[in-house]
């Protein structure tokens, strides 16, 4: 059966650049343009030449290598031919193989905006178009505010589309600029724009104001178009565009998209979007959204519960797709109903080999129902989770024990009477025989704690060297009796790995010691460091 | 003209609750409710009573003023009657006025997961009804995987919902429990089970597995149903529930929905929604999304460019609602004047009284904006806010100074060789001209600091007994060149009242005593309490 092609178009370097706390590096762009070539788009639109130095130098030279490599810009202005127009000649000049122009289609923002005639704007955008096909660029022109235009002035709308297919543009795209626009509003405006165009020729490009942008964006295509612009993991600006990143693993798995409609993906690109998400999130410093669509870490995570033992029957009864199909695993989380089930794929999960009927196993779930009674949780700290099997399998090396601490914290006046405060934390040790002793200032308790631990773990150092501390949650629980602290730390090592350890105690500082205490055993069990008595 | 009533139905505290990593105290589930009634939603399913001690806490009393109190539970087991049945029978005992009870709607769930025939569970599901039905209660059923059972066999799934109406539940609920549905086949699935029950008696209820949880809810309003089951900012089992934070707005604002329907909010309820979204983050400790739709703080931002200009000649340029609707602003320029009008709306809520033209207001301002650029967040620590206008405006008495303090925290090895804690905090306090030192254990730093505080807090004394410290919060934020960290504090005295307080400093033992302090000082300007130089 023969399926009609969807072509993606990537702007996260262009539209994702909007992004508020977002600023691309000419080596940012080169990185995340290899993350998109792994991915398989069809566009990459890089940035804007013209605008700024950034993207005069990364248009200098060609940068994809099967993408098709597109310059951003506006159409030229009242007032000048095309070949006069510096911006305009800035994008064609370009090293580019594509031009995506802008240009606007709503009469009331011509005529407030730009202050020009409508049959004016039309002209330009034409002439803009014409000048660009000429230089042997494939064209595309992106009509701004088209669907509160067409909501304006419908027939000059329909008019802007068949202006810019006659001058020769190869797409011409739908914005839902403002992102207000209702998904069935999307389906009834482009049904109605293929009365001048078709569908082959025609873009969407959604926002996300309604929380809608992905929806939108599919029923456009359903409507008719065949070219999606989007951005990785939904940067944009206010609210983001539309989310490859969800929309293509929907494309690909969904039957509605994917008995109809090819992409230029394989399967094991798709399979490889989870790890090209995260990629993208360390590039601009960002956490990974946990509950993102396909590629979050909670997207195949089922809390135990009444869920947990129909999962282990039917793994249909709670995915709506094969995690492996995305790159992505199922997350049975280890907590308050956890069975004997859910534990083997939690120790298999973590290289843990243990036989089903091994009776270490009753005793591993007896103590994780106890300490969760106690206020721990091992859903969001898998390290502490194998810290603890470990220790009740007994395999857990005995790597240092800590003697004792102290944290103290004194705000006082200093000489020359300004507030002051002084924080100090000492730790003792013992590694083998050696006793080892440690003080630290910090900027609080529990960061002098942490300095004071590390500096010297003797044997264990340079194991903990690119080891940091990334988080530290707190939260106070209800135990019955009294008040409980329960501390979540995030560590991170060189490696980009980063693992959730957890301490729960009616003292603060007591649990935030444990968790960091698991987290530097949680490393060394990871680089597998040898202890002097294993 | 007449609209149609659309009835809201807030699942956060129940399915809400199957987040990974929330676990809700009943602390936490007071306040949400508190929440949930300023947002005023028409039920609140509260959780599932017998499925733990929370719960069954929880659902010991009546818990809302003006939403319909809901609970949770499962239709009766196989093999036992109603009345029989401990689970059926806990939820139909709860203090709640109304049930929603969940059964298989998917013919091969019910085979596989629960082993039973098809026509043995319509029985069991029918028997619930009527026992909850004959409680006084109002019922509601939650057709689990309802649109895979419809795709599995549709007679079934018809047959599902035409016996729940008939053994008279209020709803039937149908839900997209994989969240793998798209919002054609929603559309579809729901105008064919009308041929069985009419639109005012059905709900919908979406996951956002594939990022259209929102859209799908608006497809099956659309198509019929007139109840909207989501949570708070979509939190939720695995990437989520529908997000009612976003449909709010989109059902009161956007044409196609607000000219047909009606919901439960007013205007006002409607404009609290961005404070509500965000105060709900803190209580979960969690970040609030910039990028929301309607409540982020980035949803009205533009990024200086070719938008900017634009945005100055006309807001509709790049905004698809006035942000004002839904309590957020304007983010660009940073307009004195969108600034003032929200400042003296929170005074005036905390009936802080000053002209609109008082140069007082501008410096208040001004230091709102930087001490939020520090991180502070006002919108979910009200008493902070309060006590910094007073400041500001210089009607804040001179209660108490805290001159020093000390804490430290030590742990050792007793005679015993036991390990054991002592924590030990010191704090001179100058009231008038008296200087007040305090000594005392605390089972944490923060703890023994609050403690010694208010050991001897000297004419106030009297004024502080009744003041308990109900929850603790931390947050770590990025906030620039080195970690800060947030903390709130939740406090309440003998009338139920309950505040938040917030400090921040790079030293957590700093940023939880400011928030102490602040509590205190907001408890004594609460009470009236007269300082010995006003």
């Amino acid at each position: 059966m023969d399926r009609e092609r969807l072509y993606i178009f990537d702007t996260t370097l262009r539209d994702g650049a909007q992004t508020a706390g977002i600023e691309f590096s000419v080596e940012d762009k080169i990185s995340i343009v290899r993350l998109l070539e792994d991915l398989g788009v069809d566009y990459i639109e890089g940035g804007y030449p013209g605008a700024n130095v950034v993207d005069d130098a990364f248009f200098s030279q060609k940068r994809t290598r099967r993408a098709t490599f597109t310059a951003f810009g506006m159409t030229k202005r009242a007032g000048r031919s095309a070949a006069n127009d510096p911006g305009l000649q800035a994008v064609i000049g370009s090293a580019a193989s594509a031009t995506c122009l802008v240009a606007k289609a709503w009469d009331h923002q011509i005529t407030t905006a730009l202050g020009i005639g409508i049959d004016e704007n039309l002209r330009n955008m034409a002439d803009s178009v014409a000048a660009s096909v000429a230089s042997g660029k494939e064209t595309m022109i992106d009509c701004e505010h088209f669907f509160d235009g067409w909501k304006s002035n419908r027939d000059y709308a329909l008019r802007f589309v068949k202006t810019a297919i006659d001058a020769g543009a190869r797409w011409v795209v739908l914005c839902d600029t403002n992102g207000g626009t209702m998904p069935s509003e999307i389906a009834d405006i482009v049904r109605d724009v293929q009365t001048v165009a078709p569908g082959d020729r025609l873009g969407i490009h959604a926002h996300d104001d309604t929380g809608q942008a992905v929806a939108n964006t599919l029923s456009a295509v359903l409507a008719g178009v065949r070219q999606i612009q989007g951005t990785l993991n939904g940067i944009g600006e206010r609210c983001g565009n539309a989310n490859l990143v969800t929309l293509i693993p929907t494309l690909m798995l969904k039957p509605v998209f994917a008995e109809r409609f090819a992409l230029g993906l394989s399967e094991a690109q798709l399979a490889d979007i989870t790890r090209i998400s995260r990629a993208f999130d360390d590039r601009i410093n960002r956490g990974s959204a946990r509950q993102a669509p396909y590629v979050g870490a909670s997207a195949f995570a089922t809390k135990a519960g009444i869920h947990a033992s129909a999962i282990a029957k039917d793994v249909s009864s709670y995915e709506h797709v094969p995690p492996e199909t995305v790159g992505n695993e199922r997350n049975i989380m280890v907590s308050q109903q956890a069975g004997k089930s859910n534990l083997l794929t939690a120790l298999s999960r973590h290289g843990i080999a243990i036989e089903k009927d091994d009776s270490r196993l009753d005793k591993l779930l007896r103590t994780v129902k106890e300490r969760e009674s106690r206020g721990y949780s091992y859903d969001g700290a898998d390290a502490s989770f194998v810290v603890l099997a470990r220790k009740v399998l007994g395999t857990l090396p005995d790597f240092f024990t800590v003697e004792s601490y102290r944290a103290s914290v004194e705000r006082r006046h200093n000489a020359r009477g300004e507030l002051i405060t002084m924080t100090e934390a000492v730790v003792k040790i013992r590694v083998g025989d050696d006793l080892l002793m440690s003080v630290a200032e910090g900027n609080g308790p529990v960061n002098a704690l942490d300095l004071a631990m590390r500096k010297d773990l003797g044997r264990y150092s340079e194991h903990i060297e690119d080891l940091e501390l990334v988080d530290f949650k707190v939260r106070i629980l209800n135990g019955g009796t009294g008040a409980v602290t329960r501390v979540l730390v995030e560590s991170r090592d060189g490696t980009g790995e980063s693992w959730y350890t957890m301490g729960v105690s009616p003292n603060l500082i007591d649990a935030s010691f444990e968790a960091l205490y698991e987290s530097l055993t949680y490393k060394l069990l990871k680089v597998g460091a040898q202890p002097l008595r294993p």
